[in-house]
């Protein structure tokens, strides 16, 4: 997950790729991720409840210490986690933070559950990488909670991780599978002289890992809102880009996509504010409070995008049988036309004989024929048959583009 | 936000703008406003929960105090905010209201805070502008209230715009960024001899100042209720407007909004009759039950719009199924009537020889051409099939306008 | 509103009217009743809460009193309220119901809202004439009961009237603006010798009252039902009245109304059976429970018509298509015949020469002209032609009709 | 109500009738019931709550005694209630059910609800016949259960007809307005030797009955599920039957209310289980456990069926596009074809002169005409074009069917 | 039901069959297994709750038993009930597993039931095999669990099967109608040395069973998720596979199916959470809320895949537009430069006659006929009309394709 300043305002151009292979990156409408957690899911069939697995390709595990009081911080990277426990257990007095990103070494993974006393199950939910946000109360009003950090990506996806977080009486311990992340601005409010954070007991930066990640939520809406506002104003366009609908409808994924990853989160955060006193103090309450309307915020968003999405697939398929209309009036008044002239013409190219071979002559046989002015009559005529029709469609509107 | 008698119950006409740029303005049907808002919210992101920001632009605050007791009124605008509070300061057994308008100096909003005892996250709320209705119980049984007004503007939009309201034992403190907005009535009802306002207590006001909102939801309602009256009533003319689903779609974005305005509202009034008699004595509840009556009205309407956008789109899409029907009838007519014509005018246009060059006389080829009645027979026989096909058509019904 | 006798079960013939000036009245397919309440709220903006407003053509108020014990009834109109005043005053053992039909004296309904302690915001939600159904608890265990009573009218409207109710130790109070009502049924059974109602507590009026507003909705549901029967029969009649999709969503727009006016009534029949003994004897609750049953009985029919509204939307939509698909049928079944037909006769309308002028003679250019059976060969060849194109549309089903 | 044997299970031909005046017995989609329902509660307009009505055409009531303890069973028909009244209070030791099959006479209807001490308000549900399933506790911890059992009738309609049930000390009264019912197979089990219903308390019985309807929705829903399926096989048959989308919506009305019954019954049977240990003791509560699983299992499939039910609509409407589709390409290719063709016999049927009679020889003017291999060629052209054509068709697949 | 792994991820080629009659097992949307169930359900109509049955065709049980204590592991297949038994009650002090598949003898069906003390509808449950998924709490503590075990089959079915479960103090009874089943891998996990499940109360096998039943519905998810993908890259294939409708409405009835089977396992783990500690231990609860976690990521996959579905179905829907667009579009063109060129050559396929025999010359009549330029000057203008309609054509986007 980049830095949210990278995320591509402007959508990509998919007009490039006329390859098929690569359609279903670029206008594909399913949640192919949906798939995919299914299919890792199986991967792990047949394990026992709590059985720790890596998945392949998980990052070697980068340890960080973020000690501090009310005013002062020592912030560290630790190669060896013996150096970072002793560190840890050496100051008791203070605030710390123990920041573990990447997944890629059981045997660490399993000390870290020991010495923080962590139930397997819990540790499965970190590696599984797929828990739905949730805040559960274990050991001595220890809190777990799992929060999922959302970025918009190139390829119009939204791109979730997973952020684990367990609380404990002085440190909070955070884990994430990836080295980059969304969580610099706090790692810089820390840094700062003046930081409420620091001041603040450790539920706090429980609490302000938890806003970030939903402060996160709000660029992520950006992105996909300024999506869909270029695509209401290309819908109209004479040229209309190819699989317009398949746009609509794969941002439509990201915001269903969106809105169940943000549901839990208003979920955890209203059950955290059902939690009592002792395991969660008014004091820290009063800013998760603050949390759930960001998270109330965030879903009102989606659900007018949702909106904004099924008002763009109506225009679209309105305008889709306007295009079919526009069709047939072109055929109808092109046929209209030229139908009854070529009748008029064809009339005028039977062979009726005036005067038969054996018979005399037949003076009602085509006698138009034989008139002066019989050939400029007909081209009268036809020329009023034109404009009459002309006249009557333009009088039903139907040479004016209308949509 | 303009007083509501400026209203325009007339929609704009939109049929003047052929540009393609003002397109959007006109009748987008996405509510630019949500992607607005999440653009905004990610030009905060990564300060401290409780940063205050002053948007740009933000209006420099007009302060107003209105001090009054059952009967008196004192009323006056502050260029300075010490003597502003000099004057509350001095009269603590009266009631009063802080009036601010406008959030364009940080310093000043900053020491407001801290002399009226608010949270720097109610601080944030306030000048965030985008906090959906809600309610508060903080300090010693003091409410901290949000509402939302709203305004129909002549874009065919919902303006909504937000008012903050603190309570106090003797007072209320309200903040709102625009200088002029809708609770000029209440202010005029203050200034009057016999106001029930003055003689209740101060949470009476903050009462009357959200009654006054939910009040001008109605002239809201009413302007979307003429917009839709006036798209029902041009649906079916002949030579119908541009873009008329797009213009149906608009509206019911309006409606969508309005309600997402309105149902938290309703919320917080339901929250409010649940406080403890301490905090909401019954003297004021029973007003808000009224005022809980009225918003339910309110959704109530909205409900009822959308319905009728539903049914509207319905009649639309009908409609324009219908209107590529007359196409294809037109075309239908013509061909069925002028392509059999046509033929036996080919027919009869071709030179099989009645005497071959080589050979004798061949009698069987085409002597119609040699009859003196063939070409008015052939006359009658066309005239025939054209009465004989207008009178199926007639009578399938296709000759009379069937919508 | 008249009796329910009067209701016109047999929708009225809306094909006379073809003036485009009524088309809203006969075709109008949105709640124009719901824009209008909005904007009569709108003219009372600015008022303080429990203003009482007199709307423009109130009738003048006509006072009934009935005043009963078990078993006598005195029954009498007052042009005096002080007379009625006194009546009631001077019977304080028997039992009152104070009948009060039109709201256009507004001294007087302040007047009987002192006399009968109201408050304020009570009678502003009977002059209102908006309020949905709701039942308060207000005073010594006193009842404030709202009905909405429906009527269907012959423009295919739901009209409906509000009646006020409140309860007293021994008296109801009711308020209509409507001198004709549907209760003529309750006011008949008082009159009656074994009348129930007279030996039971006056609570059971408020009840009573309430039941006959009940009962009225099952002949709206009937005259709705009736033209819902009606439509259907006419649906697929060969030639269809005009704008059946309007007259479709009209109903439906009935019945969405009927249901959020139901709704509450049932609401707040489920509060009252929730009230305590003291303020609701379980003698009385039994009959709410059966107004409760009627109540959910009334809101399953319209749960049924809406569903019989979708189904006959859909066959509609289908039927235009299938229209649709008649036409192009009848277009191409003509084109296929003569198009092929018409090439033939344009081939043989070639002027291939046998003999070119200068050169010598063309023995390949179309012998068949020359042929002596070259005509009647052709004629031949184009019936094959007919017969064979006929069969295959036969077989395909295309010439009998297959809706 | 017959017996559940003889349902029909293949649903009727309903092709035979192409008479319009059954067209709704065969194929309407509206729920006419539910407007027969209003009908009838309007024909009762205007009396007091609890007034009793035998409907026009209720069958004369047959009385029926079942006697019995753990072992024995007596059981008798008595045409005197009061020789059914002598037997039954004559046996206070024993258990009994009192079967009451049809409503035709008031005064005993009277009878039975002064001596079996029932409300009127109760009575009246009995003989109302339109009450949706419920319970009502009264009295000394008696039981009022209300049943609606279902039957799927040769017209594709459901039956329903009420079963009220009374609970007494040691017996239990039911009410219906048939003589037949569904309930025989309860009869013979009582009349088994090893019944478990005789062991039971008289509760039991009660069960016994809610048990036996809710097992008889099963055949209900099984004719449904086998009409169902034989409109999925016929909806692709190259000539479908007329009206199937009628059939479908038909269909859909049924699944409709059978829900709209078992709903109410789940609600009434969730109720039972709720209710307090001496209402209902734990030993039967037990049994009604399982009816509400059964119930569960009901609607389970009947969610299952609107699911079928939505998947055959859109099967359907997209074949009648894709019908459309194919007679638009059989349009498009005779025209393709044939049109081009018909251009070019038309160009070599111009009359342009190689020698105009005052000038000299035109040699431009269509020299192909002269040409001995002129007719050949144009022949060969328009054969490649045809061929030409036909491939081109070919590659887009419009000439095999492609549903 | 196969072991997961054999579940064919790559779905069937159903191109081949073009068999009618096995149209529905490849292309049915209708979820017939609901009508079997109610067929079956009809079956035992009229049987008194708690009768036994036996299906036809129910195989004939095998029983296992699995004896352990925290480290050693004893497991037999008994051909006799009376071993089996005898060797559960030796050994009171260890925990046991009976697993019994196959439901094919009454006799031994009804002597479990009396040795575990089921009750009768228990049991009927159990043999019913369409028990949804549910909890019940009976005797001493024990508890009845029903699950339901999904699979994937080639055909694009959910096959489910039920797992019901008994506990009691030391022993876990389960019943299953298959000999093979997806808990293999349960089964060898205890067979392993350091098996968890051998240490725990034998509450936790219930809930160890439970969980892989759970984790078995993701193999299923993602052979559905597999085939949806599938679908999505074949649906804009210029030559679609037929049916694609059938195909897409075929794997949402699963969707919907699968939904049906997992809310209430789901909402029984909920139930199972809810218990007191004496039912259910706080050390099996943390179990249970994991397996609650893995349902609702279930329901989570099951709903993006109903959303896949939607956007599928629109996707086709708007395709099949497309491609009746395209028809048209080329109908329309060709119609369009030939009607009119057809028309030019008909004119000058006009007999005119410059020469009427027996008036003089009419030189007003067809003069360009005689014109030596006259052929090659039609020519031209009929190429100019060709290129230029080519050129409208192409500027409005028609002649590229455009889905
Ligand atoms: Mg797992
Ligand atoms: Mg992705
Ligand atoms: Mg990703
Ligand atoms: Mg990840
Ligand atoms: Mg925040
Ligand atoms: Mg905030
Ligand atoms: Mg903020
Ligand atoms: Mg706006
Ligand atoms: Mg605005
Ligand atoms: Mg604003
Ligand atoms: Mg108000
Ligand atoms: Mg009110
Ligand atoms: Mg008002
Ligand atoms: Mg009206
Ligand atoms: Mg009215
Ligand atoms: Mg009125
Ligand atoms: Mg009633
Ligand atoms: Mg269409
Ligand atoms: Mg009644
Ligand atoms: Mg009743
Ligand atoms: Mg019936
Ligand atoms: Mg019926
Ligand atoms: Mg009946
Ligand atoms: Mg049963
Ligand atoms: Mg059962
Ligand atoms: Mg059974
Ligand atoms: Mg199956
Ligand atoms: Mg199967
Ligand atoms: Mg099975
Ligand atoms: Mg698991
Ligand atoms: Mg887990």
């Amino acid at each position: 997950m980049n830095s949210t300043n990278s995320v591509p305002h402007t959508p990509p151009d998919l007009d490039q790729d006329d390859d098929d292979d690569d359609l279903n990156s670029a206008y594909g409408v399913t949640d192919r991720e949906a798939t995919q957690q299914a299919r890792q899911q199986t991967e792990t069939l047949g394990q026992r409840p709590g059985a720790l697995v890596i998945r392949e390709g998980a990052l070697k595990p980068r340890m960080f210490l973020y000690s501090y009081d009310d005013t002062t911080l020592a912030e560290a990277e630790f190669s060896s986690y013996d150096d970072l426990w002793a560190s840890f257990e050496a100051q008791p007095e203070r605030k710390h933070w123990i920041d573990v990103r990447g997944y890629g070494d059981l045997a660490l993974m399993e000390r870290i559950m020991q010495d923080f006393d962590l139930h397997p199950l819990q540790m499965e939910d970190v590696l599984g990488d797929y828990q739905r946000a949730k805040v559960d109360v274990f050991g001595d009003n220890r809190l777990f909670l799992v929060s999922r950090m959302t970025d918009f990506t190139a390829e119009l996806d939204i791109d979730d991780d997973q952020l684990s977080i367990f609380t404990g009486p002085n440190y909070v311990l955070t884990f994430q599978d990836d080295y980059e992340d969304c969580l610099d601005s706090l790692r810089n409010r820390l840094r700062g002289n003046f930081s409420t954070t620091k001041r603040k007991p450790s539920l706090y930066l429980a609490y302000a890992l938890t806003d970030v990640v939903i402060d996160h939520y709000f660029p992520t809406m950006a992105a996909i809102g300024d999506y869909i506002e270029g695509l209401e104003d290309r819908i109209f366009s004479e040229r209309r880009e190819r699989r317009m609908l398949n746009r609509i409808l794969r941002i439509k994924k990201d915001i269903v996509r969106f809105r169940r990853l943000v549901y839990p989160e208003r979920d955890k955060i209203s059950e955290i504010l059902r939690l009592p006193e002792e395991v969660m103090p008014e004091e820290v309450k009063v800013y998760f409070k603050d949390a759930y309307d960001h998270a109330m915020q965030a879903l009102d968003l989606a659900e007018s995008y949702r909106e904004n999405i099924t008002s763009l697939t109506e225009l679209f398929l309105s305008d889709q049988s306007n295009r079919m209309n526009e069709v047939m009036k072109v055929l109808t008044i092109i046929s209209a036309i030229f139908i009854p002239l070529s009748f008029v013409a064809g009339l005028y190219g039977m062979n009726f004989q005036r005067e038969g071979p054996p018979e005399g002559p037949n003076p009602l046989n085509m006698p138009e024929l034989y008139h002066p002015w019989g050939y400029p009559g007909v081209l009268a005529l036809m020329t009023l048959m034109v404009v009459g029709q002309l006249y009557y469609f333009w009088r039903k509107g139907w040479l004016s583009k209308q949509r």
